[in-house]
């Protein structure tokens, strides 16, 4: 059994992005030497997620309004009627009374899921033609850390 | 270590189905050998998911009902309100903008999670008494692939 | 390849509650003697999740609130408007007409995620300062399992 972990760190300029590491994965991937197995792709922060989707700019930005309206930030005013009332009831969340204010990218990261795990098949990822893996960040501006581990012969 | 993968394709006959593959991936598990492993259960298509729920028809149809309120399509009149309000705020999704018309299914595939990972001890599945394996096709009357990847020994 | 797999019961005296577990998961490695490779941790139940969040009490609090509102009880008042027109369109869910009442405990869990795949490290695991792993009780107070496969070298 062959097992390969790589660290990487994020800086993203903006407070939300969706970075593609697909091609990431897959160096991964060919400097463990494994052909068959499994690898996991898992943000090491409670304030991003791992997502595989399609790499078209449309879908990624309907992704971030509608998760805005499902888990809506406190930093700023409400989409609209549905993510006033999806906000906490005190008015903030309660989590930011410590002085933090990204309760909601501990939701998002709740929907999106924080980690995806991804066959390798003769050495290489075994995905759908459109499937893509992204980091999706939801509180970035400062350096965040994610785990690739395969696992396999 | 032993490796051992399937594919499976569907072709749904309504537009959104969920199909009971637990047997299924006993099977592969009976195929590869293993009786000590994990199991990776997962949609090749980012318009799919894989759910493990209970196998009731009261429960299956709650669940479309709801997803269809919280990940609206737009090539149907929102069921409410909160769905109307949770579609996208240009009309329709940006994703559509190049004539597709399934963005409300990557979105289900979102929440739905793509894929499970089910362990394997002493040859079986290890499951609880209710839980059930299910492919959920969100956008289906086409052929879908699905991975089916047991690893262990 | 070394594999391990421990069961644990949770009988929560609350419906609703969180269990911090990271050390149990980190026992389970102990004991299977793996320093390279995986760990699953996954509920035996549909009405349960396992989460990699902040042990933050607010946060805790606050994911209890907007699941309520998400994924609404319907043995008690729903939390606001949204909350209503998220219910059940008949006026309560399929699922409860064999006599349960646990529907939205469904709906949490397929938010919440039934499951997380933890790496393991030289003997550890392989988290984030802030990631704890809970298990998330959403229809408590009844004995109910959950599994945790250790599986690497």
């Amino acid at each position: 059994m062959r097992s390969h972990t790589v660290y990487e760190t994020f800086n993203t300029e903006r407070r939300r992005e969706f970075v593609r590491i697909t091609g990431d994965v897959q160096r991964a991937v060919d400097d463990s030497g494994v052909s068959e197995g499994l690898v996991l792709v898992s943000a090491m922060h409670i304030t991003a997620g791992v997502w595989v989707n399609d790499d078209e700019p449309g879908i990624l930005e309907d992704a971030l309004e509608w998760l805005d309206k499902l888990a809506p930030p406190s930093w700023k005013e409400p989409a609209n009627d549905v993510a006033r009332e999806l906000s906490p009831d005190p008015g903030d969340y309660r989590h930011h009374r410590g002085g933090e204010d990204n309760g909601d990218a501990h939701f998002k990261n709740l929907l999106v899921h924080h980690q995806v795990i991804l066959p390798i098949t003769d050495g290489r990822l075994d995905l759908g033609p459109w499937q893509q893996v992204f980091y999706a960040e939801f509180d970035g501006g400062r350096p965040k850390r994610l785990v690739i581990k395969v696992l396999g012969e």
